[in-house]
């Protein structure tokens, strides 16, 4: 019988995020399994930036799944982009548990001890954010969403990149009271313990966490 | 050097209860550590029924901490006991993470795509339950919670005592529309799988909630 | 010049609905404009049933809004379909104002003196209409919604649908105390007066709601 | 038979603003009815700036109401003050629809998309408008309530007033991250496009929105 | 200099209900003072049943303020009517502390440990209360508001209106989980500690719980 | 037959503090009882800082019940330290009223019209006023809560803790908009009317708050 997998969907199509997300989630790979799989949903956008993108995203996942070679062996999904794109509506269609990584990345910071802060990439996608964290009940947990408003170009610039993590960091721990910082971004790993080590508070990233809660649930629902 | 652990403290005095613990996390334990350790409370009483019971642990919690022979191992601690006592003041004093199993177990139904019910043991303990939910702002996601008022030594007939969980399960999810359970107290893992079986719907277990947690947050802090 | 356009798109394929939606609005047309313009998302599914199907139309409403011949002209669009497709991105990308019905229903209701009940056709919406009225912070207000349980193609069956929504309605009304009811589905207005007739509280339609709303604005705003 | 009204009450006796208030609901009026008739209570204070105001108007209404030659033709009453006094009791005494401008205002504020700011006259009336939002249940929506703080001498000085909406409104604009204001005053529609244009959001007058919405539910009450 | 008053005004004209009161809170005297004068609104109606009632006793209640000959003397002001008519208005104007029965009652409850029920006379007044509850952040603690039914003639009838209490009051305590009762009227606390001995929960007069309350706040504020 | 007690518990074993709460609350002894009696927890820590001491607290306090000599006549029981530590517990297992003097402070801000501002002693307690605060839903009603930072030791230094209440009272009605005061702290009710002098809002000692509202309750308990 085949070892059941663990599907990570990084839902753009751009596979050095991937790349950059499998590297991340390595770490929590079980040698028993399940095999943590990650994935470019190569029909994406090659980032996502806008309400229209996350909407534009489900049919494309979906039409993932319904082609997905090893479909009878996944055992969970957990969707790699920090707007949490087709999330319900996974939820409908798939009988495996769906995990999406922005909630994720609250529960741990709030599992964590809270507030948490967080640092987005574009002041766009802020009221995006709220409108979930709403929907989790969790407004009273946010000390503040803030952006480092760096374009997509940009953030090939690692230094300046994570120069503006830092401030950002900064701000919402100093200014804001965050005890716990979220990472507004998939793919950004790389920062994380950097950005831990100077903010001095644990630093949550989507991805990790998602695919931790989601690595749980599935070796323990496994077992006999 | 000495290797990490991640501690797991039943703050009961029954040792077979953090036996049943051990058995229900074994499946989490990575071989690359860190290594899972499950402790008994042994100052602490035999049950924890009562508030009274809940807040007199933090002192003798604190004891157990203060005089760990391995301490300087530890790297997180997850309190397993559904009461989550001492959770804010070991927060306080540790610098290492603190997560509560009942926060964990919220936090996991609620990744799983809520709304959840609650299988309580006793009565009495509904009210304690329902302070901390509001507390983390999930009150919306409650199905309900229901108690089975199997006293402690009933508990011990297992064929009493799964029965009585199957019959409130159903009633959560047929009648209070729950789409995820949480078993609420630790211990009872031995049940969660024909539970699920029998509801169809995800069965979350505390403890193994938690230390799923704990052990994502300390494979990725490990990492340079 | 050409004279401004109020746009009432009705996101699923099916021109029977947007032909009721068209006579529904009629009586809300003002002589001095904007004129009422009901469209077909000819490339939508021929009914919205999942969250997918929500989430997949907004592309297809940014293409229809990119491509429309009479864009210029257009002053204010209203999402006909009680799911508000594409609402937060057409938002984003439109700089016109952009109404979702559901949201004007569920105003309207409330500022009829509420608390409202819903009458949804399926019980899979129910959570998603849920979801909506969080965001929008009426829980308060929302007494109950209740599905008839028709399905699409049963819905042909004016008798049974009235029927189910009579006595659906009459539930929320005695049962569940409502004030006001709003109709969860666009397209089926020509049953308001019959069921306020029966259940003796307003009946709110959303497509009429959110048309009356968009109508003031774009009335007023075109004062000098 | 004679034609239905929708009558709209300036609850101060302040003719003048009556006047102010039938000019900016005239563009509203549909040529087939039903007919907008303004009117004055002529018992009431010149203006209502204590909640003693407010509480003392109801009376007034209901005898406005009861002696009110036109009884049998009005259809739906408009409550045109930012206060909306009387709202509730109207309700409970009146068989016909009863809508506050200021619930409304709020209502079409949050269908456009909020967040929405208030620009108060005076700030002893904030608490007041705070009361009334947290009964609505719409404080996540609301970016700020700020006053301009000039006294009822002072608002005839065109010049000044509209000087002090306007750095009110570029307050909540720029600081508070307001995407729609709201004027929270009857009677000064006059300023509203002005404010729009300078300010670059949606400008919501309270009896522009409450006439519209009414206009609305009765000209299709009105359909057989 | 002459000896500071605790006033308490019952609202309603008919003076066996503030003979009642009187009686209720006279247990609440301190012999130091301040002295508690209970008074007729002799001008209110003989029942407050309707928010028109609630709304237009505020002018009433200034005016018996205004031409009150003590007025000098006065320390703080109890409203004893369980709508609290007047409660914001009365802040505004009156330097004296303002206490509202219904409020303190709540407050009282909660401080009790609710969650509280509460025995309400008519259903129409219930929408009010919950409007109250709501303004009050208390929602979560009530248990549920059932009204007797007992129509203003009938409440003479004292064995018809203790057995509908007693039996409304049981309902809240078995059925809904009430670990207090407020009694939703005041006058009424001759009925209280039948009720209480009856239930076996804390039952709270609302004229009892606001005189309470304010005779603490006046002996503590007339110290040096 | 022996006369019935309002006992008072000072958690902490400093026996000046209890002699401070015994001043402050004497004004409210009723010359026909219950008597108040003001005890020193003297197990208790000298000073209540952490959670670690709130949680610890409570078996002391249940210690101190069990074995209290006038058990028999005690008829309520006020604990007086704003951490109100205990009071969940000894609500489960004494069956006379438990009033926490936080709590009560709390309710009594809110019934004096509120929004309230509170003048911790340490930011560290900040958090767990926070998490109080949100259990009762007043969160709306919290202008802010700020600290004088006078570590134990200097609080002996009347001059520079006045000076420093008196400085953050100032911003808390200055910038934060509090129309009330509570002290953080019980056994400071000494500098309550200076407080209150200066600042010019009512100021509420929570000793005080908590004896007022017990000694309310049981005067009352006691008729026949």
């Amino acid at each position: 019988m085949s070892e059941p997998l663990l599907l990570v969907l990084n839902p753009n199509s751009t596979r050095a995020v991937t790349d950059h997300i499998a590297t991340a989630v390595a770490p929590l790979q079980h040698p028993e399994g399940p095999r943590i799989v990650c994935e470019t949903l190569v029909s994406g956008p090659p980032g996502i930036e806008t309400q229209a993108h996350v909407d534009g995203i489900t049919e494309k996942m979906l039409d993932w799944w319904k082609h997905h070679p090893q479909r009878q062996q996944a055992a969970g999904l957990v969707i790699a982009c920090f707007s949490d794109p087709g999330l319900h509506a996974m939820r409908e269609e798939l009988s495996i548990p769906v995990i999406g990584c922005a909630e994720a990345a609250y529960h741990t910071a709030a599992a964590l001890g809270g507030p948490f802060g967080v640092i987005s990439i574009l002041s766009r996608s802020v009221p995006r954010h709220l409108r979930q964290i709403r929907l989790l009940g969790m407004e009273h947990l946010l000390a503040a969403d803030l952006p480092i408003e760096v374009s997509v170009v940009d953030l090939g610039d690692e230094a300046l990149t994570f120069g503006r993590m830092q401030s950002v960091g900064e701000c919402l721990v100093r200014q804001h009271g965050a005890r716990v910082v979220v990472m507004g971004c998939a793919g950004m790993a790389r920062y994380r313990r950097r950005l831990e080590d100077t903010l001095g508070v644990p630093v949550v990233d989507p991805t990790q966490a998602g695919v931790a809660m989601m690595m749980g649930r599935l070796r323990i629902a496994a077992l006999p």
